[in-house]
């Protein structure tokens, strides 16, 4: 892990962009160390997202918690891949004309978490053998299936807040039953790239004994402000 | 409204007991007044539900909110109705028959509506007459039948917290898209006196343009102890 850039936030904020081998990532942390840390989920494209992610950083900083994101495989400023663009075309093309979607689905969102869980545990690796990060550690965010593969198979995270706002695979649902760390589940109850049934369904197939669901209305950028503050206090009931 | 009992609480919440008429009430408040006004919903026996009811206008009191709450037509030490009883009977007979029930429902729940809404009323005619309650009012719990009507009927009350554990007669859903107040609704996942697609239904169907569903895992009388919680910061956000 190389930090490439270093600047302070007018909060006290200390933000970090690095890359891990060739994956950009930025790292926030607050003033008090070793902090828990926050890995922020978003769905690719690190430029676009940067605003919201360093909102959600600096929300988590003040209840004393320190964030990490990493570019998604095939985003951003990472080499294109063929076969993911390919996907979401004809994902775009299928939602439009009222097609079934599993098949397309299975092909756009498998791919990206076989790829992409490996490279947020290597992530994870580099991040706690900073003095700055303490752990415990959860997980923020969407892509939903990438989050509960990482609740599945990766043990030192100990808590999830899942934005159900893209597709989930088939497959997903047996393997959410096998997520068992406390889960923050937040649907918007009207967003136009997910399908809300589906998504009710995972939630009632997490295997979780703590699972929560908060559903507001609104589209899928229209999460109201206070889930921010639900969400940290969600994380500060199970990370200290 | 006549007061019948006062005691003060170790918290320094003040309890009377009163009768409006007939129908049996509590009325919390807290040292600060003119306070805001949170009417409790719950399933009918004050008696029995008591220890809950304290609980909650105690965590109310600390934010300052006052908190009232009459007892049920037919329940408690009000006269029994034939009519309810029957219902109530014929409802677990068919529940435990795996019959139909909407038939059922609508004769249990729909006198009770008509019944206990205009009793709601004339009780929060009495409360703003009293100088330590100035408003605004907010509607707390279940029977989520009663909340519905109130919420479209009581201009008075702004927000309310809709809890999500009775079956809804399938009159409300038409009801409850006249609904526009700020609503919280509580679902717990696995309530065994409930309709769980009936409950998303309903959510679904509610006119308010905020409107945020809580989902959590368990039966009916396991509602977690941070929903308190959540639904006093709900009441801060909408009543002060």
């Amino acid at each position: 892990m190389q930090f490439t850039s270093e600047r302070r936030l007018d909060d006290g904020v200390l933000e970090r962009e690095f890359t891990l081998g060739e994956i950009p990532g930025i790292l926030w942390t607050p003033a008090s160390a070793p902090a828990p840390l926050i890995l922020l989920g978003h769905p690719g494209g690190l430029g676009r997202m940067y605003p919201r992610l360093v909102g959600r950083a600096r929300h988590a900083a003040k209840d004393g918690l320190a964030s990490a994101t990493i570019e998604l495989p095939g985003s951003g400023d990472r080499p294109r891949s063929a076969a993911l663009e390919e996907a979401r075309a004809d994902l775009r093309r299928a939602m439009a004309a009222g097609e079934p979607l599993d098949e397309i689905v299975d092909r756009l969102i498998l791919p990206l978490v076989e790829k992409a869980v490996p490279e947020w545990q290597a992530t994870l690796d580099a991040l706690l053998a900073l003095p700055e990060i303490g752990g415990p550690v959860g997980f923020s965010g969407g892509v939903i299936a990438i989050g509960t593969r990482l609740a599945v198979v990766e043990p030192r995270i100990s808590a999830a807040v899942l934005f159900a706002g893209s597709f989930v695979p088939r497959s997903m649902f047996e393997e959410a039953r096998q997520v068992g760390i406390p889960l923050l589940v937040l649907l918007q109850w009207d967003d136009e790239g997910n399908d809300r049934q589906a998504a009710l369904d995972l939630f009632d197939a997490f295997g979780s004994k703590e699972k929560t669901l908060h559903a507001n209305l609104g589209g899928h950028t229209g999460v109201p402000q206070f889930e921010g503050d639900d969400g940290g206090r969600f994380f500060a009931r199970h990370l200290k």
